[in-house]
């Protein structure tokens, strides 16, 4: 996600607090006293610009939506576009992928989406593809038994390389598309990744995945 | 694979059993002991007109290569490529998949190809597709711990299908292709119908996987 750099981000992400939680370790354990009811918890982790879990949070009152993402200025366009939504099931956190688990409870979510993730194409970065084996520890440990992760990319290698690495994980694929739009997907809500990408002609590869 | 069909086939393989075993029953657990050798044991199975398993005996001296078809005016083909071959490291089998544990011990084989598998696309048939669990199940009895099968295809859902059924059943993948031909890929040996849907333009899938 490169996007110009906001200077003042951190002082508008404190300044709309009612929208981005930025002491999120606070609420660990208690996410579902936050919402103020007892509907599932679907995370994204690295949500970007927002439209894909406010998108979501509008056509799915009955689950709370938690979008993380940990560059403040990536997180004051999801804000900005928050804002304009009434929602009270979508709220923002601004943390790293690797601390999620100082800000979630074991179990104490239902899913994770992660969607056109930063491909790290050097093998050198592998660590921080968020399908590397760390990650997928902290997503095992805040998911309920039975939790997926559900993960689309335009990026071919970081596709395969994900097989690869959740299934010597131990998980197991639920669903795979190799051509999400060829077929029309009922319910597909996108990402301004994906509409920007699908236009380019290029495919988007979807799955859903669980831990055994 | 569509031909036409040759009427007088079964008795031109009974008239070369030099190249195709037509009662190979008799070999179980015997291979070694047949290719008069200790070397690893790699089958295709639905090997078709035979150009991908002569080419890896050619390439591959040290391996001992068997092909697998049950359609006899197919077998034909593959004979008669193998004739103009003096190969001592590659036989042809008649038989079904299904029956494949009648005809090799368990742990006998060190690794089985799928290449160009009927994709059987209608849901009343996924039985007969060859990542189907049953035909997994074969597979598995009959391969050496570790032993690895490796898939191509051109077919777009059998590929997505095959990651799901094969996943289900807990195997891991160790490389996963989804466009093979991007890459120039050493060792790569075409069979006939890769040469023809690659000159068409289509990607073709290859992954390599093992049982747990």
């Amino acid at each position: 996600m490169r996007l110009r750099k906001i200077p003042n981000a951190e002082e508008i992400l404190k300044n709309n607090q009612n929208y981005v939680i930025l002491d999120p370790e606070e609420y660990k354990g208690g996410w579902n006293h936050f919402f103020k009811n007892g509907n599932p918890i679907h995370l994204e982790v690295g949500m970007g610009k927002g439209q894909f879990i406010i998108e979501m949070g509008k056509e799915h009152p009955d689950i709370n939506y938690i979008g993380i993402e940990v560059v403040p200025s990536v997180m004051v366009r999801a804000v900005q576009k928050l804002k304009e939504e009434t929602l009270s099931n979508v709220i923002l956190v601004c943390v790293d992928a690797k601390q999620l688990e100082n800000v979630f409870e074991r179990n104490e979510v239902n899913r994770i989406y992660l969607n056109f993730s930063d491909p790290w194409p050097k093998n050198r970065h592998e660590k921080r593809r968020l399908t590397y084996h760390s990650f997928l520890t902290v997503f095992k440990n805040i998911l309920k038994p039975g939790g997926e992760v559900h993960f689309k990319t335009d990026n071919q290698k970081l596709f395969e390389y994900s097989i690869v690495s959740m299934s010597k994980f131990g998980m197991e694929f639920k669903d795979i598309s190799l051509d999400l739009h060829k077929l029309n997907i009922d319910g597909n809500i996108m990402t301004e990744y994906e509409e920007r990408f699908h236009k380019l002609g290029q495919r988007i590869y979807r799955m859903e995945a669980k831990f055994k």
